[in-house]
């Protein structure tokens, strides 16, 4: 897999027309949902010759809308608009976009160039960095996609001021969790920043370059996430059965919030597993209940996230494989946990998080 | 992109079971069509343990059904039968069948190993090896897909006899183009070999083996195409162009017949461009006009042709690309040629094959 680049900047419009002079694509299309179509895209179109002169695809917004009809939709404009294999997509918004753009960009005509500009910070410190593309599929996320790297990924805190609190805290779970498998000092300076009052975008650019590079460093290793890749998959094992049972019951979760609340569950079974130290737990289980508040579930609804665990992407075939920390720092990939043992671990999650 | 083994061998089964003992899956999807559901399933059931224990997901068969519903069809079997990460899927067919499952296994759950099994002699002697995957969307051939290879392709002339000539014919076009590509040693060979009295299946698989490894070579040189690999485009500007207004005619060709055709377009431009000798044009049109016919064309076609091949992936942007020969086995990438030298070929064309 072609390494991307990875530019840490707030000065987006330059940078773009700097990575489109570069390219030197015949054409370049531009895909937003819309909400970056009102939000952001005004803004760039002023500033950056690239995007005032791009064939702009707009998308609906949104998780259920990361789905085989978007995609085919955005194939259809790609190809109605005349796009060859020179041109440039460039995918602006949120991680549905980034996702769904890149999975686009790297299958038609087997592959065109595309660039990613993350405008929220979920997807500038989890989705737009590191080749996992996709759609939702068949009730499951992210069923179908590839692996493959944009030609350069622009992470912003520019854009961050459009975005609602609660969009804020879902991209800091992810941030969390690349401080949990870092190590105390990237970890504990995550704990002090209050993202609730990030009034200072540039001190923020530089805990999010910091985060990202974590990401960065593993996916260089392990690309195609045949090992250790997996420990990013921290807290998502658990997240994503979250995730899926939101979805089932009509109504849905924020991604970050599923990670936060998935962060905990893990860190029971670590220290019930592996012997992570109770203290760390507890911290991490009470900043999550203040900050994230807690996902209700009763254990009536055990069974539905068993399943959800066992059709993860991760998994072998019968058995459920969580990646797991000893302490702060130290990740353990491809730990099994027994049915009894996860359900023991939702008990304690629904007392930490007072459920 | 993986290096994928090339097994030529007529104990088909047992290859297979050599393979997924090997791959060691836990769970093995076959795809088919409806055809070799019927003529090549059944004794392959009987010989391999693997496929008799597989779980075998049929589609309907056709160029017309390498399309995104059956694409989403596949990917749901998947999803409903368990298939993770680490399940293997088995690809028996001709080219619809290599094309559409190697992309469904390149992108279920962001890829999973396949092998193919080609049928067909086109199948074996194109489709099967190089990694080209993909479908036909919004009315253009093979206009979504990735580049991915088989972890391996067993290719064998066993299942050839239960093929109909024209099937024969239509792969033994892709041979001959290998063969204009390769030199006249490999060229000469197959002008005289008789696909139509093909009884000796060993003396055809030993054609095919050195077929294909031209293939191979070009291929391992440049996987996704960025260069020496257009060589493989030879015959196909124009014969994707033939496919396609067939195609809109609502009386398709065989893919073959239209690289054949266009062979013979292509070496017309080979002639008028870049000095191709005029007897081996001769030559090669009389035998194609004697074994595949003629592609009925009038000049009013010329503007649906022209639109075409500008459709074509290859295209920059507005000039047509064709891949030409100066002499047998001397082959030169990315020749441009304009509408009005396009024209005079395919009236060359017509000329050539008493049209």
């Amino acid at each position: 897999m072609k390494h991307q680049e990875l530019i840490f900047s707030n000065n987006v419009a330059e940078e773009i027309d700097i990575i489109a002079q570069k390219e030197g694509a015949p054409q370049v299309f531009v895909l937003v949902d819309v909400n970056t179509d009102r939000c952001v895209l005004p803004v760039l179109k002023k500033s950056s010759k690239t995007i005032a002169g791009a064939k702009v695809i707009t998308i609906k917004s949104g998780d259920v809308n990361k789905n085989l009809e978007s995609l085919a939709f955005i194939w259809e404009q790609l190809c109605n608009n005349g796009a060859t294999r020179k041109s440039l997509l460039i995918n602006i918004g949120g991680g549905v976009i980034t996702d769904i753009g890149a999975f686009a960009g790297a299958t038609f005509k087997r592959g065109i160039r595309f660039i990613n500009v993350p405008t929220t910070l979920l997807s500038a410190v989890d989705a737009a960095v590191g080749g996992k593309t996709g759609i939702n599929f068949n009730g499951f996320k992210n069923e179908v996609g590839v692996f493959c790297e944009a030609e350069a990924v622009i992470i912003s805190t520019a854009f961050l001021k459009t975005l609602p609190t609660e969009e804020l805290f879902s991209g800091y779970a992810e941030m969390l969790k690349h401080g949990l498998i870092a190590g105390r000092d990237v970890y504990n300076k995550l704990l002090d920043y209050d993202i609730s009052k990030s009034e200072n975008g540039d001190q923020l650019l530089e805990l999010l370059e910091e985060s990202v590079k974590v990401k960065k460093n593993i996916v260089e290793e392990d690309p195609t996430e045949k090992g250790i890749r997996r420990a990013l998959n921290l807290g998502h094992t658990a997240g994503h059965a979250f995730e899926s049972l939101a979805l089932r019951r009509e109504d849905p979760i924020p991604h970050g919030y599923a990670v936060a609340w998935g962060l905990v569950v893990e860190l029971v079974l670590s220290h019930t597993q592996l012997g992570f130290p109770s203290a760390d737990l507890q911290q991490l289980a009470s900043y999550i209940y203040s900050k994230y508040g807690a996902f209700e579930i009763t254990c009536n609804d055990y069974p539905a996230l068993l399943d959800f665990m066992h059709h993860d992407k991760k998994n072998d075939s019968n058995e459920i494989n969580f990646t797991l920390l000893k302490e702060v720092g130290d990740v353990h990939i491809d730990c099994h946990c027994s049915e009894e043992e996860i359900k023991s671990a939702l008990d304690i999650f629904r007392d930490l998080l007072h459920i």
